[in-house]
């Protein structure tokens, strides 16, 4: 790669003359590592123009550069770093001035401190990843995500691509979520009532952000999705975590002053489980009774293999109390960013101008790739190929764990990606799953799902989405022996 | 396209024989817009399973419909929605219950409200489009964009695309940025003071989340760009405008007590004038002084077509009390979204924590992108190709305002892609819009850019990045016949 000639500077305070100006200017940039090896220099002309001194000062410099070994010349083409150059410290940053801004003082809000929930990153490189939400290369159909995103990069879409949306959102994306997604859960919701999101996480910190203050509370589930805990915490309402059991969120355990309930009932997070149509109709009841609003995460309703989903919570609601948030980062790829939040009118006129405010509309090319991706069948025909496999994982699973005695705590009844497992009592989840690591095997320790003093520890989560069936009963058995 | 048989839900508190049931569901599908004509219908064996009916009662009902003409059916391949289908009514909403939330009490906090600079979403019809900050079609390099795209679609790119990086960003985006972007402003980081955000927008964003609280006061330029003005209201921190010179923001006129001061030193928004090296200096002592912070929003240094662009502020800074936004949203296409944030490493650490929590990071394949785009040298040429088409349109713009009599009231030593302009006293500049857009004139009117009471009416921006040069004398001249 050529270095540009923008990326020189004669500072109007340096010392000493022009040429060793220049010598200086070149070797720190190779002595900091950026310039590297190989690279061309800008030719003698172009820097002596660029920087307003005459040629022949830039070509004594490099000349001199050239004695020392920092740069070679190759005749008529110019200068290069030399392979002899000496070599960048191998330490990363260069010795610097410390900053005088005293840092603890000029942070007026901070924001680290959470619980982020981290997989390795090179997770794809274990041979046993019972890991939870990455995209699986022999399930994910690239060959047609590519062919929408080509025809999402054409003529015909330029204004898509390249256009400033400020607060609005693809039309194309925002009718298909109208006119066939949202029906699926039983919803029907008109333009005005659906924003595009960044993800369902972005989908959560908008919702928050406009319903929840310091003097407002908020109902979580425990255990809970550890980013919404930390979503909500910034916002520095109240938490009253409810213990979820078999079918999900109890309403009647959700206490007095509670202003809104996240809730996740197609498949709890991080159990699993689903909340029957009885709850759902109690869950309404009492929150009506509350005059509370409800924010439903309707993630993973795509992996139901063993029966059709419930419809959403959100379609029961007659009040507009329920506010729903899906995502497409979930069943086509985490790096997508692209979720959806579906409520009144009212609700997400403010979400829009808030999310202009934070960061003006996803991008448009995504948003145009994913309407060609759902509108040409391909999602559809890509969330079946996944059912098939998940639910051939899942058999797997079952009777891999029973055969080495390990308890399932909790499962959709739907079908879903993961599994809930209880470790024998005492058992530190944590530690086995550095144990395991060590072994090829990743699991999800259970407890950044948990928070206040009665934490428990012997709980995982073993994903199936990310695995393929042949590797289950070896990571089991893995699993089984690191216990023993 | 099919209707999909998972959009057909049996509600247990629903009225009438399970037939009926169904031709009501279709019935409502169709009339309110959501099936539509042509539209393929589920099969009568798919319904029933999905439904767990007969088929039978499924074949009744669509047998029904159709002697209703609702339906067509097609022999074997099935049913399709009539083409004498009743109509959809042409109003948007279909009668609803209305919401029993009372709203104005269930939102915690407003954002709607501020001032958004909307241009006309169909900007490129009009043929004299003096605006600002779009696409040009005729100069932005399409093909390679797409060249780069395709490859960052590619296998080998598979884990770049799809990955959940949860806080981090494409490693080959920072260090381009880290080696060739920021050395160019004369700006040495590492990565880990360098954040890739969503545009500029999310960067001054972010930054104010993090520095900011109501105790907190911060110095804006007076005029200002208004979506920054927005973000600080919502902080609800202390603001003191701070009315800017032909050199821009008055080092002097920043009150006592501000913690941080916002300036847009490479080109002032909107005025495009440039802050003298002299000047920046002193800022810098002003804000030492002051112990405040200083956040650099340095857009708009790659229209440097008739000098070097100055270094940034932050080359010249000790103390690390400079924060730098910059964005290839400007310079490539708003639609992009890729923006970055350089200061030390415990703010970046604050704000990764938080663009963490609200949207965890930019979509993968658009960052690849983008570094490909930028390695392989296509930004580069662009922004040559750009300079020059600038360069012409805006000696056309000089000599036309001149010759018509407009008086520029702010444009760029260095180049710019806009001009201020003072109208007539006592023209009312947003007035003068809406008579001109009758006329394919767009312009800018500079309101929106002032605020409280000494708001100046007769200032407009006129953008020439979207208009030939061709089209600016009369364009230019229907401004003039329009003052008249």
């Amino acid at each position: 790669m050529a270095i540009p000639v923008e990326t020189f500077f004669l500072s109007p305070d340096a010392q000493g003359t022009l040429q060793a100006q220049i010598q200086q200017m070149v070797a720190e940039g190779i002595l900091s590592g950026r310039f590297q090896r190989g690279e061309q220099l800008p030719s003698t002309r172009a820097l002596a123009k660029h920087l307003g001194v005459s040629r022949i000062t830039v070509t004594l410099s490099y000349t001199e550069l050239q004695s020392n070994d920092y740069l070679t010349s190759r005749g008529r083409s110019g200068f290069y770093v030399s392979d002899n150059a000496p070599e960048p410290p191998s330490f990363k940053t260069p010795a610097r001035k410390k900053d005088t801004v005293e840092w603890a003082r000029a942070i007026g809000q901070r924001f680290t401190g959470g619980v982020t929930l981290r997989k390795p990153a090179d997770w794809a490189r274990y041979r046993y990843p019972f890991i939870y939400g990455q995209t699986d290369p022999t399930l994910f159909d690239h060959a047609n995500w590519r062919l929408c995103a080509v025809k999402a990069l054409g003529a015909r879409d330029f204004s898509a691509l390249t256009t400033d949306y400020y607060d609005q959102d693809d039309p194309d994306l925002i009718e298909f979520i109208a006119r066939h997604t949202l029906p699926r859960r039983g919803i029907i919701a008109n333009p005005d009532e659906i924003l595009v999101t960044m993800g369902a996480q972005n989908a959560l910190w908008l919702t928050t952000q406009i319903l929840l203050t310091p003097r407002r509370a908020a109902a979580i589930e425990m255990p809970c999705y550890p980013a919404l805990r930390d979503i909500l915490t910034q916002s520095r309402c109240r938490l009253a975590p409810v213990a979820v059991d078999a079918h999900g969120l109890p309403p009647d355990d959700v206490p007095d002053g509670v202003d809104v309930i996240f809730t996740t009932p197609s498949h709890h997070c991080p159990t699993s489980v689903t909340m029957p149509l009885e709850r759902r109709h109690a869950l309404l009841d009492r929150a009506r009774a509350l005059d509370a609003l409800i924010v439903e995460d309707d993630y993973e309703f795509e992996t139901a293999f063993l029966a059709p989903p419930s419809p959403a919570l959100k379609s029961l609601d007659t009040d507009g109390r329920v506010i729903y948030a899906g995502s497409f980062s979930k069943s086509l790829f985490p790096g997508l960013r692209l979720g959806y939040l579906v409520g009144s009118a009212e609700f997400i006129r403010e979400a829009r101008a808030l999310r202009a405010s934070v960061l003006r509309h996803p991008p448009g090319h995504m948003q145009r790739t994913a309407a060609y991706f759902l509108r040409l069948g391909h999602y559809d025909a890509l969330i079946k190929r996944s059912a098939r496999a998940l639910n051939t994982r899942r058999q797997v699973m079952e009777t891999e764990l029973k055969r080495h005695g390990l308890q399932i705590a909790g499962q959709s009844p739907h079908g879903g990606s993961s599994i809930w497992v209880a470790l024998p009592e005492g058992t530190d989840a944590i530690l086995l799953a550095e144990r395991l690591a060590s072994r090829d095997v990743l699991i999800e320790p259970g407890q950044p799902f948990f928070f206040g003093a009665e934490t428990p520890i012997n709980f995982c989560r073993l994903g199936y989405s990310s695995i393929p069936s042949e590797r289950i009963p070896e990571g089991i058995k893995r699993i089984a022996d690191a216990l023993r």
